[in-house]
């Protein structure tokens, strides 16, 4: 297990995040209401490495390095002359890459005396990641819960139940922001940006008592999560072997991130021509289709605002099985790369992606989350592509979780219940209209 | 990973199994309807060892060896001078230790030409298991579901579906055992004992094209299973430490006989004073509280006879959480080991259960699977013991799966609605009276 996180190699620093209230670049002590100090100094931090202490790598010798696998089965059953590799973070106790930034982020906390942590879940992989870690560290956590997810995944909110997590459905009554998006529309099904205002404004109200975890998007959680590709990196040279193309799925970035980061330093130091591939939902395209703009994270506009691909603060994305993927902005970090041409991305309708993730699973065995099915499906037509060209391709992917906790969705499509969505072109319009001005 | 599977070292051969009508030994014509001939031979083999086929072996290195851990967190909350350790079966892609016997018996199968295996299953942890085994060698694979649980647990009916295995809820319209049961009981909410009639009667009755394959019991699972014991052995030589007690919850039999048996061969070799102990439920206790005669495999009196510790073939256990333990009978070799004094057995309820699954969970991250959970309720007994008297005490058990697909028992726990049931005792005798006569 690499003793250390990596910054990704960027051809220029991101843009500053700026006060959402002055816009003017916020300081560390801006930020002080929401964050530890650690976490802050994470995010602002321009150090390559950052050392893993030992209570965190003590817990993570549970379920890492986690495994890379190569995926035979699958390669002969498309009769691919690609080979398919895959890190599976479905190995965590939570069935996600997620635990490995709630660990992290609980810890600091801790560190300096939090005793109570609010955060926001969509699908509830994030909600169940922070809850297990909160009883590890014993940090109580409070979760907003996205309402359509708390309504259709109710396991999930065992699972978080069953962690001693607190959690609610989102919007709720309980915070001014929740309260006057419910006064509008009373049976608003939530959104992740809704359940941010909500949780962040518990913390920034709390009088320091509460702090706030976010599970993706921000500069220390993506840090957090390289420790993916570090493990990948030295997996991937045991095998004798090297990936042409490193693909991840992407909602908030940050398992893609945590992957692909350590291959983009490597590419740099070594000028090597790897590609990296972003997989995104067609009703949820904020790479392939979004604006790059300072936005806010949140709906209600209490984060600061960030440089970002975004569809929009207050876009609610249409109710698919992705949950982890229904987010309006994108990591800054993962926007750059795009944004530099670095990240290729592509978005995919969710019928195709469940038709990927039932190929593997009847092959590798290992039912996907529906959100790394589109990772899968990424992967599968460019396997198809070498076939179809006759050349080897090397593919490496992110299979960031397991379905366990998603078995209506696989219900739904096969029975022909899934529908496609698609994000209509010209929201792309009217969201640039709504992006907050910035000098 | 253990090249070998090992059966047990017992005191004696288990004693014959007898052909339903005849009462005379089975010979292995007698089986040839039912199992493939490699199957049947390991079943009467007394090899001490047999080699794992390098087939079975490349699919294995996808989870095995699986991780044996030290329960850390567990021995601090319960401030014990214990060393726990456990064996985690959960990481298999189908989140239990059946997938080690899936493989084993569809490979065998497919070896000789089967095209197509009937099951039964309770839990869905079997069907689940042969169903994707089916899937990596191309077999189709019918499942008879009890009936209490393909209502309870649809996710992990759709868990079958995604793996391409068919699946009836039984008591079912589809055989003779099945229509007979509905004709006296429309409402039957069937047991493991009905599912395994329709299956053995499809099997039996397909003139050759379709065979049966049991998930439990029999001496050739309990024998594919030994890899986690074989494993366990070296991991704690690792580990350099060796366990007093060795421990795994009972149903049919096959995971705790898994993990044990390599250690009571280990005991008999250097002549260790290792305890073994079984866990099992209050409402279904087949070794604390059945007979040791012989009976029947299943309800209708269609399987041999074994002689077996067993609560009566027609003995319908109440609806409790743990499907995977709800089985009137036990393995004649685990009930032979009980017999015999080397096997100690103790019966939990189920609140208590998940009282000990929940601590295990927010300690150790893993949410168990509710059958694991008794293995669970025994060890935190032991280790308070242990405190109790002052004593180090190493402890060992198998956590044989995960409770991904079990959440809705965690929620009637949290929600106050388990039950304790417990088995009457004037059902013994009654039991008693109905076993089959044999001279």
């Amino acid at each position: 297990m690499p003793g250390t996180t990596l910054r990704p190699t960027c051809p220029d620093r991101p843009e500053a995040v700026l006060h959402p209230g002055t816009k003017q670049p916020v300081t560390p002590d801006d930020l002080a209401p929401l964050f530890p100090m650690a976490l802050i100094m994470q995010e602002v931090s321009t150090e390559p490495y950052i050392e893993i202490p030992e209570a965190i790598r003590q817990i993570y010798t549970q379920w890492r390095p986690s495994p890379l696998h190569r995926a035979h089965r699958l390669e002969q059953a498309l009769d691919t002359p690609a080979r398919i590799y895959y890190k599976y973070e479905g190995v965590s106790p939570v069935g996600s890459h997620k635990l490995n930034t709630a660990v992290a982020q609980v810890y600091y906390n801790k560190q300096e005396g939090v005793k109570k942590i609010s955060t926001e879940t969509g699908a509830g992989q994030w909600g169940s990641a922070l809850a297990l870690a909160g009883a590890y560290f014993g940090v109580e956590i409070e979760i907003f819960m996205v309402k359509i997810s708390y309504q259709q995944k109710p396991y999930r909110r065992n699972m978080m139940e069953t962690y001693g997590g607190i959690i609610h459905a989102s919007p709720s009554d309980l915070t001014n922001a929740g309260r006057s998006i419910l006064a509008k529309d009373p049976n608003n099904q939530g959104s992740l940006g809704i359940a941010i205002s909500e949780a962040v404004e518990v913390a920034a109200t709390s009088g320091g008592t509460i702090k706030y975890s976010l599970g993706s998007v921000l500069n220390h959680v993506l840090m957090h999560q390289t420790i993916i590709g570090e493990e990948a990196l030295k997996q991937m040279a045991l095998a004798d072997d090297y990936p042409d193309v490193v693909i991840g799925c992407a909602g908030g970035g940050s398992n893609m991130a945590g992957l692909i980061f350590p291959f983009v330093g490597e590419a740099r130091k070594k000028g090597l021509k790897t590609r990296f591939l972003a997989a995104e939902p067609m009703a949820c395209p904020s790479l392939t289709k979004g604006v790059y703009a300072y936005d806010f994270g949140d709906t209600v506009g209490m984060t600061p605002l960030v440089k970002m691909h975004t569809l929009g603060h207050d876009f609610i994305p249409p109710g698919i099985h992705a949950g982890g993927l229904r987010y309006h902005g994108m990591s800054p970090l993962v926007s750059l790369l795009h944004d530099t041409g670095i990240l290729e991305a592509q978005a995919f309708h969710q019928i195709s992606v469940f038709d990927a993730a039932v190929q593997f699973a009847r092959t590798e065995g290992i039912i996907p989350a529906p959100e790394s099915g589109h990772a899968i499906r990424a992967v599968i037509n460019e396997a198809l592509e070498a076939k179809e060209a006759g050349q080897e391709r090397v593919i490496l992917f992110n299979l960031s979780g397991h379905g366990h906790f998603d078995m209506g969705a696989y219900e739904a499509y096969f029975s022909g219940k899934l529908q496609d969505y698609e994000y209509p072109a010209e929201a792309v319009a009217s969201a640039q209209q709504r992006m907050p001005q910035v000098v």
